[in-house]
């Protein structure tokens, strides 16, 4: 019988409130497939800062080193947006388990669920031709992490700098992440970059031109990020893996969201290279509607089922989750985010779809 | 008698079909308001590498240099992509001439016309509600100049470097551009940033704080580049003014001139301190469709008539262009690509739509 250690991060917001969903989940799959899954909570974010004074403490890094896998809510709030960057929960918690862990591959997919595509804010006729995309993501280099960066001059001269850097060995095991997805999809991976203007991505089509001559089965394109913006409104059908750096990535994978016009559906894994991974939902801690019980427990629940495809290789309970998520959306049992005005009262609330889902399992 | 000397740089792709047009309609201003003005023609991009071996010879920079304002059409096209950066057409002539001339605030007006509403890729009850923005992009700054930038190191470790970089002078100035500009709008500044992950970004805040503070009839708010992707496809008519440095303002930029789905339609301007300034189509060369007259010349003729507006200040004869080209949109003389598929038989030639453009001032 196989055994797992989860730690699970719930974090600020409507994180543990779809992590309670997740974990039920993480249960009835245990049954299902006779897995004993050992799930340890921790404190992370904001509410770990008011209670121990850091965003990660120590005893959550310890717990994450001995886990198998993170399952990771959400994190961050206006409460904490005017402390010092290097405190504040994005960068104290999330990007220092990301570098910490070298989960230098980031998967966001984002899709048009057929029957959800009204949700969509693209024209009718863009929408209902579908979208289906992974964005495959650099997590732990490029400008986010690149040194030096600071401030330094006195009163106007004073001036800021962030250092944008990669190698070619950070560029090639991302862009071998993104053939490697694309060889399991459609066959065609789309570079985003700026090589017009940084010479960052001038190495980086280099780089993934090389990686590209071992995949000769995927076709390789490369788009400057200002039109890949433009171009995702227009056709999002021409994509399929949409390979970016650190903060290409991260604005592209949050267009891709939105153009799905349901954000509270998509999971996302960060992984290293030995296959270890942090799984969280790709929208916010939202605490605006923290605590009322509506929010989608969808993300969260599918960031589950990453872990256990990616970081557990637990393929069958993988597919189990993600069959009962289509047939949850089809069913109907939506939270009121996916309904239109006129059809909210229908709307289920966050423990609704999180049982639904478990019963399907 | 006002005696102006416009200096016009046609560049690549469709750059000179659509220039020819920007041309005819300055002459037509010039007999209308009694102005006169010298337009002295010189090679810019790729098509100056063909003929000097250089995207910005030396007699075209002192041709800009002995002028009042620069006509710019675009440049780039596949024949010069695969020269080193330093030598293409962008950098070498458009990002030079920006320096150069300390351009540093870059306006990217955007609005869906109520009439044109249909070519817009968002969901009709959001483009119906319409958008009307002004990118104010810091234009001679940030990751596009920043040094050091270049590549180190030997083999797979070997990497490449840019450096993002901000004083507090230059957020100032571009900051006080987006209030000026919001001040004779809605009273509206957004600032883009990712002050969760740089440092530029943090400053960029702050001294957006600090000059908000003179401006009390304008409201600021602040939001991530990954939101403000977001948001401007959610609800497009939440903004008015967009500071953004020069990245973020590039990729927003283009973002709402997707948006409105009407790109040829677009222009831009480009303004040091002292009013000097270049302005061009926010649109790309379109080497696809260059020399069958099928361009749209509109967002050139707007392009001259931001000149006119800022560099020379001839506000009545900005009006008059802006107020003729209003005329010929809602008059349905339209290029092919702004008309459906089965009315595309209507369509109106580059020269056609010069010509009414002209006939009407
Ligand atoms: C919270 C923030 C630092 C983070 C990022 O920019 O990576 C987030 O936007 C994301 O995409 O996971
Ligand atoms: C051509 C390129 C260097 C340029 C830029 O990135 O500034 C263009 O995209 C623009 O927006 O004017």
């Amino acid at each position: 019988m196989s055994t797992y250690n989860i730690a699970v991060l719930p974090g600020d917001g409507i994180g543990p409130e779809v992590m309670a969903e997740a974990h039920k989940v993480l249960d009835a799959i245990a049954t299902r497939f006779g897995l004993t899954l050992t799930l340890n909570t921790f404190d992370v974010g904001g509410c770990a800062i008011d209670k121990h004074g850091h965003a990660l403490p120590p005893a959550t890094l310890a717990g994450c080193e001995q886990a198998d896998a993170i399952l990771f809510g959400s994190i961050g709030g206006p409460k904490w947006d005017s402390l010092p960057l290097e405190q504040r929960p994005e960068r104290a918690a999330l990007l220092t388990l990301r570098s910490h862990f070298d989960l230098f591959s980031n998967l966001r997919p984002a899709r048009i669920y057929p029957d959800l595509a009204h949700l969509s804010p693209l024209r009718e006729d863009i929408a209902r031709r579908g979208m289906d995309v992974v964005v495959v993501r650099e997590l732990t280099s490029g400008i986010y992490f690149g040194q030096p960066k600071g401030l330094e001059g006195e009163g106007e001269q004073q001036y800021a700098f962030d250092t944008m850097r990669y190698s070619r060995a950070e560029i090639r095991r991302i862009a071998i992440s993104a053939f490697e997805a694309a060889r399991k999809r459609r066959g065609k991976v789309t570079s985003v970059d700026k090589a017009n203007v940084l010479v960052c991505s001038r190495l980086w089509r280099e780089v993934t031109e090389e990686v590209a001559k071992d995949y000769p089965d995927v076709t390789l394109e490369h788009i400057y990020i200002d039109n890949a913006t433009m171009q995702l409104l227009k056709s999002p059908t021409d994509f399929d893996v949409l390979l970016c750096s650190n903060l290409f990535g991260d604005i592209i994978s949050d267009e891709c969201a939105m153009i799905t016009g349901s954000m509270g559906l998509l999971p996302s894994a960060s992984i290293n290279g030995s296959g270890f991974g942090l799984f969280e939902p790709a929208g916010g801690s939202a605490p605006d509607i923290a605590g009322q019980g509506i929010a989608n427990p969808i993300a969260q629940i599918l960031s589950a089922s990453m872990l256990l495809r990616y970081s557990l290789n637990e393929v069958d309970a993988a597919d189990a989750i993600d069959k009962a998520v289509v047939q949850t959306l089809s069913d109907g049992v939506l939270t009121g985010e996916l309904l239109s005005q006129e059809q909210r009262h229908h709307a289920h609330s966050t423990a609704q779809v999180g049982d639904y889902i478990c019963q399907l399992i």
